[in-house]
Formats: structure tokens, C-alpha cells, sequence
């Protein structure tokens, strides 16, 4: 069990990262949000959503396979997705609580 | 426009290191597969993905709320959940491709 109980220790670490990061990534969405409101921008740019989903199946070394991260990465751009939406909308940058 | 593509090019580099350590887990997840084969254990413990989930919520400080960092790390769970699944099946490590 010793084994078992190591591989999850390690997932545990790497999920504290995956936070951290996604929340980092979001913050970035937020000030995207206020720039496109700036510029008078549309909040939904396909090509730009599609540029992403290219770049991380191409850096992708598995074992996931590109469909899985392609799963992934479209729920990780659809909560971008509706942060940047509030941003653009309250114009204000805004913390969890 | 300069300072959007300054955002769009930090989002690229977390997506990069994102990818690596989404990656990375699941090879975690494919070891625990190939260790719950060897010791008998059912693929599927709800007690394990529901401690993740709280895990990941616990160290959550926005700006994604908790119902975001939730619903990713379901989907994450669920990408991990069928690779663990195959790895108890065909009992050898697998890389992409």
C-alpha cells in the first residue's frame, strides 16, 4: 500500500500546482477582459480559442492522448471564457470570496 | 494591443506547463492502475475523489471560484479514472501515439 499511498502524495502535489496555475492563467483572462472592454473588442474570438487547442496538442507528450486534451483545455477556456465575460462586464478586477 | 498579446503569450506558457503536469498525473494515475491490478483493488474509490476534490478546494484562492475548480478537476478525474482504467486492463505502461 506504501506504493499506492506515494503516487497519490505525489497527484496531491501536483494538483496543489494545477491550482495555482489555472488560477494564474484565469487572472490573465480577467486582464484580457478589461483590455478587449478598453478596446472595444467581442469578449469570444474563435480563431484565438482555436490557437490554443492547436498549441497544446502539439506539446503534448501523453500518456493523455490529444482528445483527452482537447477535453481538457476546452473547460479550462470555457471558465476563462465566462471570467473574462464578468470582467468585461463589472470592469473591475475581482478575488475569489 | 501590445499589452493583450503580452497576456496571450503568459497564457500560452502556462498552458505548456499545464499540459506537462496534466501529463505527468496521469502517468501517476497509470501506476496506481497497474499497483490496484497487482493488489486486487477496485479501480473506481469515490472516498479518494472526493478527498481530491477537497483538497483542491481547500488551497483554491481565486480568482475561479470553487464550483470552477471543482467542475475541472471532475473532468482531470475523469481523464485520470480511464487511463488508470486501462492501465488495469492491459497491465503495461502506454505513451501517447
Amino acid at each position: 500500500m506504501n506504493d499506492l499511498d506515494g503516487w497519490r502524495r505525489r497527484i496531491n502535489e501536483i494538483d496543489q500546482q494545477l491550482v495555482k496555475l489555472l488560477n494564474e492563467r484565469s487572472q490573465c483572462a480577467v486582464e484580457i477582459g478589461h483590455l478587449k472592454r478598453q478596446l472595444d473588442l467581442p469578449a469570444w474570438q474563435p480563431q484565438r480559442e482555436a490557437e490554443i487547442l492547436r498549441n497544446v496538442v502539439k506539446s503534448n507528450a501523453g500518456p493523455l492522448d490529444d482528445a483527452a486534451i482537447r477535453r481538457l483545455f476546452e473547460r479550462i477556456i470555457d471558465e476563462a471564457r465566462s471570467l473574462e465575460r464578468h470582467s468585461m462586464e463589472s470592469g473591475t478586477s475581482f478575488r475569489k470570496g
